[in-house]
């Protein structure tokens, strides 16, 4: 990833943070076909000094056959995204001598994909993930709400997955290159847009100051 | 990437309207050293029969170096994506037999990377890319509100990049799993979350009728 200094993040914790914030990985790795990508929930486990990345897919997703255990692939986490439009600039004004562009937060982590088919990981796994991706909910689902019979069945239809992480890597652009003036500016911009994205964003590019 | 019949979308419209909607794409290739993974905004653009995704890169990106011309590269664009707690479901409450998922959209637009260096070639680029990025708004920038001399450095400090799509994948696994009454349930939900993306994603699951 093309990485300027004025956009590296390398805080692991604020790295950390957005992984919990923004779960969903697009999982990259290479087959003899080519690239492989898949989409799934990963969760961070700190063991032994390492970190890792675990999930679990469908047994019937065919990226145990084509990406092979010890294999390399890439964890890739999108935070906030938008367009900045260059009309937004006071400096515009001045001399016009500025251009629009693209903000966004990404997280990627490098690392050894690892298959796992013990039912206890696998159950870990899921009780982990879910109680991170249920906490703050009125009614919080546990996966000791299904029934025995059931959750066995669940388990049998899935296999474990961990990334090891070896490389962490965070890209926050999100205006700093930018003076305060056009940062306020931007930010006062982006609250006035009713897209998705528009007020994290807002928040990541105004100026503490 | 692992594509269920029920979460596939086969409609190139509906697919190229997700681009446009979200055209911030993660774009993979395969290098000596591994995967290489940027993010840019790409365009749609149709010419003689065949889909192209255009982007441009800063001249200090070493993709051009270290993936060369005419390789293969994946481009993934992704819409909303939210967490769908089991304890939506109503039929949770008849036998328990329900476990949360994760609902997303993506586009994977896979194909051929060619760079381009043609001025003529990235002026127009750019304009095709800031003409759809500024439509709809109040006070659209143009590229030719840009003085003549500064826009010819901005020229110099950038590459093009095509990419001659040869396959389009969309999954859209937005709930069709399941029965009405927990789709409208799930969406009921989501309406009540104070998270960015579940309103578009309420939409997505809320069935017609």
């Amino acid at each position: 990833m093309y990485q300027p200094p004025a956009f590296k993040e390398t805080r692991e914790d604020v790295m950390l943070d957005a992984i919990n914030e923004h779960p969903l990985a697009t999982l990259v790795s290479h087959s003899d076909d080519g690239i492989v990508a898949n989409h799934l929930p990963m969760i961070v486990e700190q063991r032994d000094g390492k970190l890792f990345l675990n999930a679990h897919l469908a047994r019937a997703n065919n990226l145990i056959d084509v990406c092979p255990d010890g294999q390399e692939a890439l964890a890739i986490f999108q935070g906030p995204a938008h367009y900045i439009s260059a009309s937004l600039y006071p400096s515009k004004k001045i001399d016009g001598k500025v251009v629009p562009t693209y903000n966004y937060v990404v997280v990627h982590a490098r690392g050894i994909l690892r298959y796992k088919h013990d039912l206890r990981w696998k159950l870990g796994h899921l009780n982990a993930l879910t109680d991170n991706m249920e906490e703050g909910r009125a009614e919080p689902w546990a996966v000791s709400d299904a029934p025995a019979d059931f959750l066995a069945r669940q388990l049998k239809g899935i296999y474990g997955l961990e990334l090891e992480v070896t490389d962490l890597l965070g890209k926050w652009k999100v205006s700093q290159n930018r003076k305060d003036a056009d940062k306020h500016a931007v930010a006062d911009g982006l609250e006035t847009e009713a897209t998705a994205s528009a007020p994290a964003m807002a928040s990541l590019v105004r100026p503490a100051n």
